[in-house]
């Protein structure tokens, strides 16, 4: 309780400035002569300023409300309906209402700038590194700020369970027998409609079922490139980028990258003239670990220097369901813009974008199924496949299947980015607040990471060594980049249930943190 | 019916050979005094040979015997035990007895030679041809001669079902979140003490869960070779090989194999010595296509030659759990010695077999889990494996596990086994009366595979487009190899519930090959 009373305080002090920007400010005007349904909308915004309604609660039901205020049931809705369009509460379906953030949090600190990597191609020299430091990710933490994958909480196990129970009742046999290469139709079909969302518009006949994004990314990789190719990646990118080019026997240009709007397209024009790329690997919408988003025109530029220049892209696209923005009428607008509804694929004329994604950050990572939509590369694609994997398991294909057919996805998406959007304020927060002066941190518009940027003394590797002893897990900047610049910074998921652990773990890392940068040792 | 009777005669007419065999003869001499069960054992085993029980049938209840000849039901339940020990009937646990064929179908004609491959490493030039021919495959058919995977019917697909549902309830988290590579650890547990059974001894920390083998012999192809190097297979060698050769980039050099005991020890040490080969890719149970076994005794000089020469094994033993022999307890012994009950593997001292195997051909291709024990190379497989798929799905494993724990498996095995083996003399059989003169065929000890020689000027290409439009399916022999020694041979599928239907299409294929075989166009 001690938590919720200082971190309403942390919110009350930051809120004026988005509250006066929501345009609310009027209504606290008392010469205006108000709707009913205004005046409560008015008090109770406040009471959840002052944390009467704490984040993350359900609010008293519409007519508990009715009779706590002395109104009448159709205001309390009124004043609900007004609220949620401000994003301050939104509405479970048969729960009732909860209260939220969308406030995107302001930092105190200065923004990340434009990262400065090597200028030259490198082989990759982290990949044992990368592979230690995984192995030990994947041991058992007690607060995982480590994996990019949210909570189990946040997921829709029972949902997903009776899926696979009416598979295998109804399609014991198709869900046990091999399924070739692309992969399963009925599944390819609705990803060839959801795709839509992004822009994409490709026939199921287009798509490739994989073993998750991973999968997906490997067969691109092989299929447009030969060993001792240089392909361009942001920086920080994916680690898995960097671990698999070192696979395949690819060469690495780490291209600078701005935090908030990806790939310098200015820095790659000039690599794409220097050097002989063959591929640029990216992650349009919010990458891993920065959160980039690249605005939507500027998807479309890259596209047209992928053109000019005949190289292949490959696009992961593997957090673009979660974006922050869908919130409130008004972000989704903004949004647009920003290109949380874009991808570079839908700019693709020519099939030299090969998109890739997957169920695993948003359904189910054990189910192992993913996607891609290779392009011009399909058959290089499908021949690789038939021989390695074949394609996923039937039965994951089918029961992912099945679950979409039902609806529940979208519901379930909006429902998840929901309560990554709670978390991140409150992540944001404790990060100022715990972390040591000169702390900088990236504020992502979607995804479920945040990255930050410690004092330069501050080791994160020794800092990722110290909080494991503590049982907190996170990865340290060192593995999203082949140079030394991100020896200071480290990923945190923030796709967990927000608690008094959290909130400690997040405290005992700031200390930790604090430690370092005092050069103690 | 009329198929029945026919067949029968068949049988009636070559039994007597092994009637003689077996040890029954003595008991068809009427000056000797025979207990009654004996007697009855006797005249119950004419009666199978009449075809008054047909092969695939169930006797009538020890019960219902006993009151048909007036005998008491211990006196039956002796001469069933009699009849079964000498592979006359099986018993199917909570059904009957069922008649059943152990005998090894003696070929009128002469049996395969040496194969006579290349004896220059070559580039595979195939894989287009590979990779066309199986998409057609993976059509549906009427008559599926084509993929060596067991028909539907003879998998559990009812208990798989019922462990999906019980792994779904109980297991729902664990079944839904990542497993990294190596994969479960109960599962793995469980395959260190199968491969005990072919004297494989190792620990579960070994082992490597994959999607399907297809995916273990990638992983380890990739660990232990680089591209450029030249690799050696058996010919005619399972075309997976050669199609991952030819992804992978590898040269390969055939070498000489004998249809019955396998890879020739002679030409691969002649060629040992001529060429950098740098691994040996081989099935030494029950090779694909031809069934070939090599004897332990070989597989045990296999592994001293690659000691010598410094070279690696991949071993593919996907079929290696359906042998012929374990019906009868003399065969069991022979086998012994034939190489059914072992692998190289098994006489490896310093890790340089790896061993890859599955579940796709004895349980569900469509779970996608396999496994391999890749020895040195142990630590190259997992860093690939960690970001090309991560692990075989979850789900599946947990429901493998699920199956394994309550010895459905061994059961399973052993009624497929019986299936299997009751079919090979009807379709041996049945390709000795229809197929053109001259035909060769080769009898496995195991898997589920015959390999057919039509006469020369037969070519097999031509016969599968021909059996196609009459809806069967086959694999042409040119896919075995890089070569076109082959060209005339086809490989059958008889992993499918004898029937009329099966009968006519091997008599339609037998036809279309004399066309052939004729010079009809």
């Amino acid at each position: 309780m001690a938590l919720s009373g200082r971190h309403c305080d942390a919110v009350y002090h930051s809120r004026p400035l988005f509250f006066r920007r929501a345009g609310l400010m009027t209504m606290l005007n008392p010469q205006l002569k108000q709707p009913l349904y205004l005046q409560l909308a008015e008090q109770l915004s406040d009471d959840i300023q002052t944390g009467v309604y704490p984040v993350g609660q359900k609010v008293p039901s519409v007519r508990r409300m009715s009779e706590l205020r002395g109104v009448s049931v159709s205001t309390v809705s009124q004043a609900y309906a007004r609220l949620e369009d401000l994003g301050w509460l939104s509405a479970r379906p048969q729960s009732g209402y909860y209260v939220c953030s969308n406030r995107r949090p302001e930092c105190r600190h200065e923004q990340l700038p434009l990262s400065s990597p090597e200028e030259q191609p490198t082989e990759v020299t982290k990949s044992a590194l990368i592979t230690n430091m995984l192995a030990q990710l994947n041991h058992p933490s007690l607060i995982n700020f480590g994996a990019a994958i949210p909570d189990s909480s946040f997921l829709p196990l029972r949902q997903l369970q009776r899926h696979i129970q009416q598979v295998s009742r109804y399609q014991t046999r198709q869900a046990l027998e091999y399924q070739f290469a692309p992969g399963y139709e009925g599944l390819r079909q609705q990803l060839a409609v959801r795709m839509s969302n992004a822009g994409i518009h490709c026939h199921s006949d287009d798509i490739i079922i994989t073993n998750g994004c991973a999968e997906a990314i490997t067969l691109c990789l092989r299929a447009a490139t030969q060993p001792g190719d240089l392909i361009a990646v942001e920086s920080p990118c994916y680690y898995g980028f960097l671990q698999l080019a070192s696979t395949v026997g690819l060469k690495v240009i780490e291209i600078p990258t701005d935090p908030e709007t990806g790939m310098s397209l200015e820095a790659l024009q000039l690599a794409l003239s220097q050097w002989p790329i063959k591929l640029i690997a990216l992650t349009s919408r919010f990458s891993n670990p920065s959160g980039a988003l690249m605005p939507t025109r500027r998807q479309e530029k890259l596209v047209e220097l992928a053109n000019r220049f005949d190289v292949g892209i490959v696009e992961d696209d593997i957090y673009g369901e979660i974006s922050f923005a869908e919130t409130s009428a008004a972000g989704r607008k903004q949004a647009q813009e920003d290109g949380s509804f874009s991808v570079a694929k839908a700019f693709d004329r020519d099939g030299r974008v090969m998109y890739c994604s997957s169920f695993s950050k948003t359904l189910s990572a054990g189910l192992r199924v993913g996607w891609c939509v290779p392009g011009r590369w399909y058959q290089q694609v499908i021949d690789e496949q038939t021989f390695t994997t074949f394609s996923s398991s039937s039965l994951s294909q089918r029961v992912v299947h099945s679950y979409l057919q039902n609806s529940h996805y979208d519901r379930h998406l909006r429902q998840l980015r929901r309560q990554v959007t709670d978390n991140l304020p409150q992540f944001v927060d404790a990060v100022e607040r715990y972390f040591p002066e000169g702390t900088r941190i990236n504020v992502p518009k979607g995804g479920y990471t945040i990255w930050v940027a410690l004092p330069e003394q501050a080791n994160a590797e020794r800092l990722y060594y110290l909080a494991r002893e503590r049982s907190i897990s996170l990865v340290p900047g060192s593995l999203f980049t082949n140079s030394d610049q991100f020896d200071h910074c480290v990923r945190l998921n923030i796709a967990h249930p927000w608690s008094d652990q959290t909130h400690q773990a997040l405290k005992t890392l700031g200390a930790l943190a604090q430690q370092l940068a005092d050069g103690d040792p």
